[in-house]
């Protein structure tokens, strides 16, 4: 196992906890959790995965399989003791985007794609778990919540991770600050309730 | 073609009709019928072909469009005459289920994949169409029901498999028994209501 | 760049138009207008592609990014000064739907895939853009809409192609006269309310 995955399990394990702390609000059994969680945490990875042309890391790898079954058992024991469910997966899901639109746009540079490419690359892996979430519990996804800023914070983490790679200077910490800014501006968005112009013009022509 | 494509087409048979069965239930069209069928049908084969890096069966054998086309016949022609379409709907179900958790683990062994990812992979293929199903019509999955089980049964025909398989005693016979076991399993799940623990503890700490 | 894209690219805006515009009755933001319309014109050929076994246009072409950057500035502008979004929507459906299924069709006949899953491969990229729409954005899929006729015209669009490219007879010309019968006959379906028959018989036996 290289070092190199653990930003990528981390960020599994965000996204898990986020998909079992949904599974805990709309009542699923433990199970749900856990297939909710391994949803969420693994099929953003697979998608990207499958797009570069490579058997998905979930699949290749049984480590994968152990952050969904940690996030289910950690939101079995502790859901009941913590208030306010809907920040922690908020937070936890900020996290899981915050690693996985650095480790997906550089996963593509490495694999030779171009940076354009590898930018949509790390921008759909960082939000398709997400994205699957929602789909499956039924409602609309929060990536299409226009009170809410959730897309811009993975397109400027990919952008810049994309410039760090490219320039020679991503390393740990570079990485790392990366991850933090991404986090705290989708943080930010969330709680100061920062939003894009809507899809249309308000007035007529 | 191959004796061993039976069990597999079987499979895409029994899922065809419960997504047509859903079909006539929500009132779409024959063509809709066909192609809610074809999607729970091949849905899960395509998602495990692609994770396991080949052209999946479902485009590169025109067989396997035969049964959702079947299947689509077949539901026109008698649900009618059948009463209590839910209960029909979860026969064929978990008929598909019990064949495909055991088809997708024993496909992942032969391409090379370890145990464990055998297994996830099989799970993958066999509760894979009826998710997709329950997305696309629009109501939670059938999957995160707590009031049911449903993926234990495939967990655990997809255990049976991948060691059957590795101990070499996986043939015909003993493939057979694993589905009735799954089969069995599920349909008691359903009918007497058991359940698997919530995704949360009870009470507070 | 080959001109062979270029019916490719236009499907890939008229969809992402359509995308953008349910994203502005949803009231969805400009990002999300843009990610919807990505989703919408880029999903269903991701899905062509991975199924083909190459690495998809969208991500090894930057210039597939473009169709839905107009599309989201153009509904943007223009929104508020058209009437009826959902005739809209549905022409420029249409449109995508007419050139998916013939584009779909011959990538896969030029890959080798025989002629039935060529066009089974056609229709899913014709489809699949709109199938992801609906569900995203949360209602039943206009694909299974029985007061209406969606499929059928992308079935008839694909198997045309398929004899045209198999005949030798597919160019520029033919391959116009046949997007423009699936478009006619899919608007025609649409404003008459031509329908199929239902999934089930209406009497009992």
């Amino acid at each position: 196992m290289s070092i190199e995955i653990l930003p990528d399990l981390l960020g599994v394990f965000f996204f898990a906890v986020s998909g079992s702390l949904l599974a805990g609000r709309k009542g699923f059994d433990l199970i749900g959790s856990l297939l909710l969680g391994s949803l969420v945490g693994l099929g953003g990875g697979v998608a990207r995965d499958l797009i570069i042309g490579q058997i998905p890391a979930a699949f290749s790898n049984p480590v994968y399989l152990l952050p969904p079954v940690l996030a289910a058992l950690l939101v079995f024991w502790l859901y009941n003791s913590v208030e306010k469910i809907g920040r922690w997966l908020t937070v936890f899901d900020a996290a899981g985007l915050a690693l996985f639109c650095i480790t997906g746009t550089v996963k593509a540079l490495n694999f030779g794609f171009n940076p354009v490419a590898s930018v949509l690359l790390g921008v759909t892996s960082a939000v398709g778990g997400g994205l699957l979430r929602d789909v499956v519990a039924n409602q609309v996804p929060q990536l299409f919540n226009s009170h809410d800023i959730y897309a811009i914070p993975a397109i400027l983490g990919a952008t810049l991770a994309a410039f760090a790679w490219t320039g020679r200077w991503l390393n740990v910490g570079t990485g790392i600050a990366i991850a933090v800014v991404v986090f705290t501006f989708r943080i930010a968005a969330w709680h100061f309730r920062w939003h894009a112009p809507l899809a249309v013009r308000k007035n007529k022509l």
